[in-house]
């Protein structure tokens, strides 16, 4: 019986991870929860999972439901780092989105929890942090994110990946809502065409970074870290079916790929039973109803922001943090409909732009940056919504 | 250095190895060649790579060479066998084709050589047999065929393939060049037709048996004694780029796939370097510029072989060595122009029902089917030759 925490437990990770528990409840158990706001959902899960405690980010949501549940509901960031370092707890799911999730992840890996990682964000601003942390421990970190999960799967066992046995990787993009789009129709993208994913349910952060493909560049960084892989191999192919997640060629031109429906059950059903496979019975993937897997090279001129991930990447240090928490502003701002689809890059681009970047050597530099950029970003995004008024 | 031994030189596998061993002479050393009757091609190869011994299986052909070259030049099965079992010889390349394959590639097992199999009739007659003494030896035997290659790549150093972890594995089929034309227009396919394979460049046996789709019934056969896996788990699809060579299914619905460019050269590689990876430097695998992988369940009823080839499978025993034998046969007398392309599976049918199988416990059993299903499938020849003239 393995113990497990769902931090992001009210989103679509949480909820896929949840899935997975419910259907083996002889080899899990959930022992704790956190989640941002929505403690209706919350509730409903506590209910149904019988966690030993609870927290929400939100300190009203929490004082809601702590009248209404009759286990500790703790709150705030050292809420949800207190359920993430919970002593009774095995595997961490981190599946809090954005930079949020960073501190718990962090605090998660310190105090030597296996860590089933969704949350990308954690890589991208503290990659080489967090490996030197994961390395020290000797506890695995395990990816979720599907294409990573996929190099996981395909690299197990093997020799070290950054060996000189693997010419590449590739990450595989569906190319997202936006693929056919001409520029010039952008502009007037709204919300709800920019979270309608093609292949992939997910929540509505993270469809946006998937229609800008600026997802795939933070998935760039994050399989670098990850895998010990230099950026230049490490490529991206548009794949519009989302079958095929990720490929490994090796110097004797031999690829070894990974395909499954796409369904965040797999990688997370993956994580929690590795290094055993799970027997989900889920339907197969059947290639002869899909008939054909279609493969292109991204067209990175219409997605920047995939350009502006990979130059982050290039520069280091606080650079990718700058980059995920700039971007993260940009996308807020978009699905409140303060700035148009195509000024997310521009702001992005204007605050990478304008960072002399410093040394990621501590999680308090990483989250100075994080800051840094965020107040940019606001700036940038606070001009722009004024000339649009 | 490894010192290699290459049975059927002057074939395209025995060619692509030879290819692969002036790529890496630092690493491999030819000791011992064999080849049928091309004497003057072997001459060549003599003269490149200065092996200790070679054998021709015609002995005019080896009293022919015999007087231009200075090393000792065996014949007849028995001067292959003992090419195949040489002192000097560390990995045996078994690439001659058809049944003929089978007693050096049995010898060389015995002596403790590591094989590295393109014959897949030898797994075909005598599966069980070979599989046993290769267990006993402890010694590896590595396929060569671009399929089984692919599987042993993706379940080396995994549990177990006959595990519960496993749903089923896919063997991918060209088609051929007959894929896609009416069975009425079959009978008068010409010997060049039927062997202008679509994407591989092999021998006109096995191209044959490519149009004919009986090759991936061999293959299914070989795979069942190779990983051990049930023949209900062993499934065949038509992938026409001839890229992806196989699949694994995992119960948890995840799918790993080997791909890479049709050319045997890099299976080949992947053997005699084993367990390392050959550092082939080959023109990689585009996949944006293959554009795209397609996948259709075969027509079963249109190639008739590959039903009967796995009722052989079911049947076991003594029935899949009598199914390849009547069909060596058939494919000869058709190359020959004796019968019609149609009368490949024709001759295989009548011979395979009257057939009752008998324990294959022994070589010497397997290779009494072998030589009762030739001579009855000689008489089916005859009938039908005197018929169409």
């Amino acid at each position: 019986m393995k113990n497990i925490v769902v931090l992001g437990s009210t989103g679509s990770i949480g909820q896929s991870t949840l899935d997975i528990v419910s259907r083996f409840p002889e080899r899990f158990r959930v022992v704790g929860m956190a989640a941002g706001s929505d403690w209706r959902r919350l509730e409903k899960q506590i209910q149904k999972f019988r966690p030993l405690v609870v927290a929400l980010a939100n300190e009203q949501a929490a004082t809601q439901l702590a009248s209404r549940v009759d286990i500790p509901v703790l709150y705030g960031e050292k809420g949800v780092i207190d359920v993430a370092t919970l002593a009774e707890g095995d595997i961490v799911v981190s599946g809090i989105v954005g930079a949020a999730g960073l501190a718990p992840t962090w605090m998660a890996i310190q105090n030597k929890k296996t860590i089933a990682l969704a949350n990308k964000e954690t890589l991208v601003i503290a990659g080489e942090l967090i490996m030197k942390a994961v390395a020290k421990t000797g506890i695995p970190l395990i990816p979720i994110d599907s294409e990573h999960a996929a190099l996981f799967q395909i690299l197990d066992g093997r020799s070290d990946p950054s060996s000189t046995e693997i010419n590449r990787v590739i990450l595989t993009a569906s190319g997202g809502p936006l693929i056919d789009m001409p520029q010039r129709l952008k502009k007037a993208i709204t919300p709800a065409q920019a979270t309608a994913h093609p292949t992939w349910k997910m929540g509505a952060k993270i469809s946006v970074d998937s229609a800008t493909l600026i997802n795939k560049g933070l998935e760039k960084i994050e399989a670098h870290w990850l895998f010990g892989l230099p950026p230049d191999r490490i490529e991206i192919m548009v794949h519009r079916q989302s079958m095929m997640h990720a490929m490994v060629e090796f110097v004797d031109g031999s690829v070894l790929a990974q395909m499954a429906r796409p369904d965040m059950r797999i990688p997370i059903a993956g994580a929690l039973f590795y290094p055993e496979r799970a027997p989900l019975r889920l339907p197969p993937l059947r290639l002869e109803q899909v008939g054909a897997l279609t493969f292109e090279a991204p067209n990175k001129k219409a997605f920047p922001l995939l350009i502006y991930a990979e130059q982050a990447l290039k520069i280091g240090a606080t650079a990718p943090a700058v980059l995920n928490a700039a971007n993260e502003e940009a996308v807020a701002a978009f699905l409140a409909r303060r700035i148009d689809f195509l000024a997310i890059p521009a702001v992005v681009k204007r605050v990478l732009d304008g960072h002399q970047s410093w040394p990621a050597t501590s999680l308090e530099a990483v989250l100075e940056a994080d800051r840094w950029a965020r107040l940019e970003a606001k700036r940038h995004i606070q001009k722009r919504a004024h000339r649009s008024n």
